[in-house]
């Protein structure tokens, strides 16, 4: 099924965003004043298992199936040195991905995740968009319908991550595009570019912002303009989820800046997002108090290919068990107050 | 095996104190530069990698067997109206925990630890710490030795909790006389008593001080004049853990004003801990700066029973498990730089 056939189809479905479930989260409420526990005290983990209960639709969520999908994609803009990788790892790392080396098989592993990988047209880098558009129309839509085919009805949640050497200024370029501020705002270090990176991926966002100013600021031209594969896969995906009902556990700061076009055409894209975690990358806080999200962690990670939310998966697991699991005041017999 | 025979036992155990390996920190350090991710792109997950190999001993250090130790304890002051629960509240919620229903026993499933619950003396509250020392010489001991016993030496984590209605005006108390301050500075809402409540906690506590003025400031006069059977427990944990070189995953404001006459003593006894999480509790960040500890979590929890704690551990099973599990650039045959 092709879920983005058009770019209106790709509006459309941004324009009109289900809602979660009232009932169900205000049965979750009630069930969290009564168990056996000072009103509150979980803090978070209370909230994350009333959000679930609004998508699930259901009192006492439940997650038996979860995945990351990982995105992988190429980017032209690597020939102005934006990075401390050359663009060949983006290749290795999936191998990588694929026999189980890396942070994300070891991290979804430990959260109970499946790991579903999306190699994008690595042999095809997008174009350098300082001075074209990095997707063709065609191209873009069917990034947005590769991040979409990765999301399955029968899961109860997605984290999304993503791999590909170059796309912190891609993502950079998505913020500033999105939300203003210029290059400066939104680069930093990347993988680990010095000083002199920096500069460079400020200056090539400033040419790619001024090459592209007369284009029209909607999502689409936003993402095939200046976004990479997996990160237009990554926006797929989130609106995907929300036509599915399914909670998605965002990463870092690149998973982040697919949805910035999304949220400057529609803030309530991310309604069902839960941002995993802050990442060390400068731009990230910025981005989520954007986004307005709260992230879940922060714990000065700053690796992407998901890992950030395969962790915060393993937090939101434990909420859910508290609120599935726990007795109420009445059935353990403790008394409720004074 | 009694651990602390005598007030000058316990003394020469806070003194003299275990260190880690420096090889083991070292090989781990080693490996962590060479597994396939940015240099320090884990953050946190690097270092808690880098410290279970210092205590473990291990360049790849593992978590086989966790334990969550949680030390139930009643308290005289409750007489002066210091909880919004009532003192019958706490043998209650130990029964809650023995039956599976509190919200420990679902948080330590998720994240694979067995559950020790310790009720110390339930039926015998402490004496109220404004006109009495809370416990004697021998029923602090006492205390100490049961907090020691719950900890074995086949243990790779211990994370420590505690129940006791009343126990975070011991908490203050303990913060206080070890770190100055005042009642002001370390009371709180604890399960939710509100400003009167908050004002009668800190009345009771400057009473306590002035009457305890005049007693030595050490670790164990502290622990037994103002503390409560629980938190002298898990004073007693955290010191046996330390003999034994296994981490200990601190919960929040409660579980950490045990360790604070210790660390008034020997702030090095922190070193083997880490801070699970901050609490919502407002003392708590304040003594976690004071204990030399930065946080994992910040969920906004407040329900003490090693809850964070719990949490966090699923965290510290991921650190290890990328740690462990990752494949090296040459085992991957990814590129390491430009």
């Amino acid at each position: 099924m092709t879920i983005f056939a058009s770019v209106a189809a790709f509006e459309t479905a941004l324009a009109d965003l289900r809602r979660p479930d009232p009932q169900a989260e205000d049965a979750a409420r009630e069930r969290q004043a009564v168990l056996t526990k000072p009103a509150g005290s979980l803090g978070r983990l209370e909230e994350i298992a009333v959000f679930f209960a609004g998508w699930q639709g259901e009192a006492r969520p439940q997650i038996e199936r979860a995945r990351a999908a990982i995105f992988a994609g190429n980017h032209g803009v690597t020939i102005h040195g934006v990075s401390a990788f050359p663009a060949s790892v983006t290749v290795q790392m999936v191998a990588n991905f694929e026999s189980g080396g890396a942070a994300i098989n070891a991290l979804a592993g430990a959260s109970g995740l499946e790991l579903k990988i999306v190699a994008l047209d690595l042999d095809r880098p997008t174009a350098d968009f300082t001075v074209a558009p990095a997707m063709s129309e065609g191209e873009c839509l069917d990034a947005l319908n590769a991040g979409a085919d990765a999301v399955t009805d029968d899961l109860d949640l997605i984290a999304v991550g993503e791999m590909g050497i170059g796309n912190s200024t891609a993502a950079a370029a998505l913020c500033a595009r999105s939300f203003g501020g210029g290059g400066a705002s939104w680069v930093g270090p990347g993988t680990g570019v010095d000083r002199d990176g920096i500069a460079r991926k400020t200056d090539v966002i400033a040419r790619a912002l001024a090459f592209h100013a007369d284009a029209p600021a909607s999502a689409f031209e936003t993402l095939s303009r200046v976004g990479g594969r997996e990160t237009a896969a990554i926006a797929g995906a989130v609106i995907r989820a929300r036509q599915l009902g399914i909670p998605v556990v965002l990463d870092g700061f690149i998973s982040c800046s697919a949805v910035a076009p999304l949220a400057a055409d529609n803030p309530a894209i991310t309604d069902h997002c839960i941002a995993g975690h802050c990442s060390a990358e400068p731009g990230h806080a910025g981005l989520l108090e954007k986004l307005g999200l709260s992230p879940l962690l922060s714990l000065g990670m700053r690796l992407g290919e998901g890992s950030g939310a395969a962790v915060a998966t393993g937090v939101i697991r434990a909420a859910l068990a508290a609120h599935d699991q726990m007795a109420t005041f009445a059935e353990a017999e403790v008394s409720a107050s004074l």
